[in-house]
């Protein structure tokens, strides 16, 4: 029986689909339910489609004694091809098959127990709201926001505090704790945001972390179906995703498949043995729990790759806690492989994705990432997942973007990995004094390196992160180094990634690298705050400067097919000053970054090949003219930007 | 007409023939010889082979007005394909096809100048005296003694002083003048090297460099086919390569397609207007000559695979001279092309060759290199060339390698490159503090960077060599890190490669990385020597250990099959020590580096993969043994190197 109310929702999600050989009716009346009931304690996914390329799904069902449950399901199109026990009598995993004749529906799974008690247990297949082509994911021509939620905007108070939860209170004096930021700060400030120039939001993850401390993070998944109450709701993050792709934009959600939190509800009654790793020694102590107890992990990434590896040390870098408060899951267990893989799918589902950032991608168990990510990739190839490999060494930033050739052969299905690499040597590059090999000639080299990627501007390049000391930290201060770092960033071959506060130089020189205060709450974001970030208000010169140009920049960036997908030249840097130019089109952008202090004329002979001769160019930033001839002045430290491009 | 005396050579050489199907009778007796004759000033190659797989061979001719001659060929299998006007009026190009049917004999080449005159060239070619397949090139189952000639021994005091010459005179109190080594040094002190436990013998180049200064090095060759005779004559290198191989050891020639010396005699004459590259400045400035006019390269090495290079950067490191006193060829110019391709073939053919050392292998045309190494490879398919690129990235390293799949195309054939980036590590690894990212971790993680290189046991590993800081100096004099580090380099799946003089802790620290100390005088190479390396006379505790300890090492690493070509298996290093171990057959090598300095009881249970639980392991150094169970005794910081072939 359905209310008007479930009625209308149906009809409206109906009015969007984009499947055209259903009719309406055949969709509002499903075949089989006769009473909508959740006499199950819990289904996941919670619900599914019709319409994917792969037509199994794997529920997970937990219920006090349901392992001997008899399960069926009478809805045509559907049928339940298997019923598996797990280890733990509370849990039963059904494979359900959903065939193309499928219509979107409700239909109930009747549960016969072994006393005779029948249960049922309603299930919703959904249509799918828009074709899988059009799940697009982020790309070079995008420019990525990265939002810890809980620091950069605190919208509704009242979410602050929610009860029942192992952590209370807010203690903005605290890093550590929690500050109230949620997504509808993030969602208030989208205007801010598009504004600035960016295309895309990566708010890190937003799922509850119902842990007794150190929640604010949300790397510690409690329920990997469950918005953290604290920063809202799941029709809050839906909205968020709405509101961005109405604005043209994308959300890419921050996923972890290599484990959960200490206080996740399956830790206390775990399906399978083999569920999360090191379980055996997790289930003996669990009673007089010492964290000290944990086997983490070795953190030895290299036993991904490299051919002499001992069987001992690779397990322990895969098998070991990431850290003591979050198990590391399984993966080769089917059921667990099944379970991320449909969770993942689940969330690009429902909020309408544009993209995934994988966390602590080489702790997992590989093979398995790579069926992980081929799985999201099947459903939806113009997708993108980013996979964070924390490495300066190009060997391994390659090794994991899909299509390498590996020589093990692995293939990663991975569009996109992260340039920790080009990070090191654009600050390097920048804080060092000029000599043969040092300074600009990293960046110089280090850009040279593409030439071992599959598709360098399928990688994201940043120049700091949640987990890194802030960029202007590690200029120690200084603003035209950040100013060229971010200008070079902006104009490189690759997916470019902004952490919140760099606009208006945040920095952690109270304790560098230290990750609380890395976090630090975005000014403006919280009732009371005397500077707003968001209205300019009490910043700085030095702030508001930073946030001009950076709008600049960005801005350009948004329309430069040059720089999105253009030829790449660059020149050896010579005298203190490094040339890299963009070209596409009638476009051309050329980047000049000059140590110089005092003003110079750049003699503009050996850039001949660039063509420019005679051309007018504009400065990005500063709105004039010139015309390239034989040399330009350059007045002082900085980088100059200039475009073809003069309209 | 023959002598007597070269009907008995060609007897000689006939008597070792491999080739089975022609006579010696068709061999002694060429065909159309009639007279012998020499008119012309310079025939390059001097002589040809039979039996090549590619039949054609292009003659440079030198002689005053040569290149409108019309040259004739009448001998049977053998033809004149083409005749090639030169630039220079003073040089032809003939293009010589050998057939199948051409037998080995001398005939003459008729040239009939322009004025009516004719002159007359004889010309021979022989027979290979081994089939193809037995030019075996060194491999990981070798050890190669690097020498700087002029800085070994001294065997011929007559020849330090030679008339003519540009640079006259020794001087021993000078690091960058002439010492006086020889061949002959090297050929008398086999028995020493062989003995160390050294397979291969690595001179730095012997050929002339009639230069007024800086000679000693060998690198600016001044004539491609002649062996410098301040280090000997050319049957004296022959007779080194002899000796070598009668030992069933092998030798290595340093070549160089790059450069060569300014004084190199077509410097004056040049054959094409594009025989060298910045030919035209060159020619400009002959007369008033200042090195300081050169066009040197800029040394961006990265330009080679950089898929952003600019073409002026690209240009300036592939043509600019190396130094302002090395002349840069152009590998590009056909001419030139086969000049430098069929000189090393003469010297593979002419010496038995046991591999080329191919010297600044970025700097000449690259698409030129990988038809020079082809082309020797084609006739050689057993041989081996490694080619230096100096640098510290494995992705370069990889690049060369042969069967690499680089994503320009580019296949080098070049089956061994240079790991200057392990040769950073292990200084690094020991030198180093141990921590998280410090220490022995830097040896274990730059040998997982192997899943990157085609054949890692293709690469030559090394400490140190003739243009590096000498291992001690970088140890800082701490003979324990040589030690391990020499330990570790001769246990690795590469072809290691030492230095002379690191047996003795050779060492620069009066002036570190300075190239004339670092190829100081090999004590006892010289008459009147206080110390003497060969016999151990006056030499310290230290460099005799040192010495006893190399010999050792090598001696075992000579037989083992597990070294050479075994499995490789490590363990993440913890607490200060890193285990490495090499499993062939029924040998396993294991190489334990401990850096604490207080005797520890290491516990073997994170081993047991190596499966070597009871049994009886011998001590490499100290010819102890011991029985592998649950744990071992590490006395001190050092390295133990255990095997279980005990006899």
């Amino acid at each position: 029986m359905k209310t008007l109310k479930q009625i209308f929702l149906i009809l409206m999600v109906v009015s969007v689909f984009s499947c055209k050989e259903t009719t309406l009716v055949e969709k509002i009346v499903p075949e089989t339910i006769t009473e909508i009931r959740n006499d199950i304690e819990k289904v996941e996914p919670p619900n599914w489609w019709i319409g994917f390329k792969n037509q199994d799904v794997q529920l997970l069902v937990k219920h006090p004694n349901i392992g001997k449950a008899t399960a069926k399901i009478s809805y045509a199109g559907v049928s339940l091809k298997k019923s598996h026990q797990a280890d733990s009598p509370n849990y039963l995993f059904l494979d359900v098959v959903i065939s193309e004749t499928a219509k979107a529906g409700q239909f109930n799974i009747t549960f016969q127990l072994e006393d005779g008690s029948e249960l049922l247990q309603t299930y919703e297949l959904k249509s799918r709201e828009k074709s899988a082509e059009d799940y697009i994911g982020f790309d070079s021509s995008d420019a990525i926001y990265l939002i810890t939620p809980d620091r950069f905007a605190n919208a509704n108070p009242d979410n602050d505090e929610v009860e029942g939860l192992l952590q209370q209170g807010i203690d903005r004096t605290d890093d550590y704790a929690r500050h109230g930021g949620d997504i509808q700060g993030i969602i208030e400030n989208l205007d801010y945001i598009e504004d600035l120039g960016f295309t895309t939001v990566w708010p890190c993850p937003v799922l509850i972390n119902d842990m007794p401390s150190g929640s604010y993070h949300g790397y510690a998944m409690t329920d990997f179906y469950k918005v953290d109450p604290r920063f809202g709701t799941i029709d809050e993050y839906k909205e968020l995703a709405d509101d961005l792709r109405s604005r043209n934009m994308k959300l890419i959600m921050d996923q972890v498949a290599n484990h959960c939190g200490l206080y996740h509800w399956w830790m206390e009654d775990l399906p399978f043995n083999d569920w999360v790793n090191d379980q055996e020694n997790y289930e003996e102590n669990i009673d007089n729990w010492d964290w000290k107890v944990t086997k983490t992990s070795n953190h030895r990434r290299t036993t991904n790759q490299d051919p002499y590896t001992s069987k001992i040390d690779n397990k322990e870098m895969a098998d070991g806690w990431f850290v003591s408060s979050m198990p590391d899951l399984n993966q080769r267990n089917p059921f667990m492989a099944n379970y991320i893989i449909q969770n993942s799918i689940w969330w690009v589902e429902t909020l309408g994705l544009g993209g995934i950032r994988q966390d602590t991608y080489p702790y997992p168990d590989k093979a398995f990432m790579s069926n992980w990510a081929g799985a999201i990739m099947n459903e939806y190839p113009n997708f993108s997942i980013v996979g964070e490999e924390w490495s300066y060494n190009p060997l391994l930033i390659g090794y994991w973007q899909d299509g390498k050739k590996n020589k093990d052969g692995y293939d990663s299905n991975l569009k996109s990995t992260m340039d920790f690499a080009m990070q090191k040597h654009i600050v390097d590059a920048l804080n060092e004094e000029e000599s043969w090999d040092q300074g600009l000639v990293k960046m110089y080299e280090g850009l040279a390196n593409d030439f071992a990627y599959t598709s360098p501007k399928g990688i994201m390049a940043f120049l700091d992160n949640h987990d890194k000391s802030r960029v202007f930290t590690e200029f120690n201060g200084d603003v035209t180094n950040t100013k060229m770092a971010l200008s070079y960033l902006l104009m490189l071959p690759r997916i470019p990634q902004i952490y919140y506060g760099t606009e208006i130089l945040m920095d952690d020189f109270d304790n560098p690298g230290d990750h609380g205060l890395i976090r630090t709450d975005f000014p403006g974001g919280w009732q009371g705050d005397t500077v707003n970030t968001f209205t300019g208000e009490g910043l700085t010169a030095d702030q508001k400067d930073m946030q001009s140009y950076l709008k600049k920049l960005l801005n350009y960036r948004k329309n430069s097919k040059a720089i999105h997908a253009g030829k790449t030249i660059h020149f050896a840097p010579q005298d203190g000053i490094y040339i890299l130019a963009r070209i596409g089109g009638n476009e051309t952008v050329v980047h000049i970054i000059n140590k110089n202090e005092n003003p110079l004329e750049l003699d503009l002979e050996r850039f001949e090949e660039l063509e420019l001769n005679g051309k007018t160019l504009k400065n990005i930033i500063s709105d004039e003219t010139l015309i390239w001839n034989s040399s330009i002045t350059l007045d002082e430290k900085g980088s100059v930007i200039l475009t073809t491009k003069i309209n």
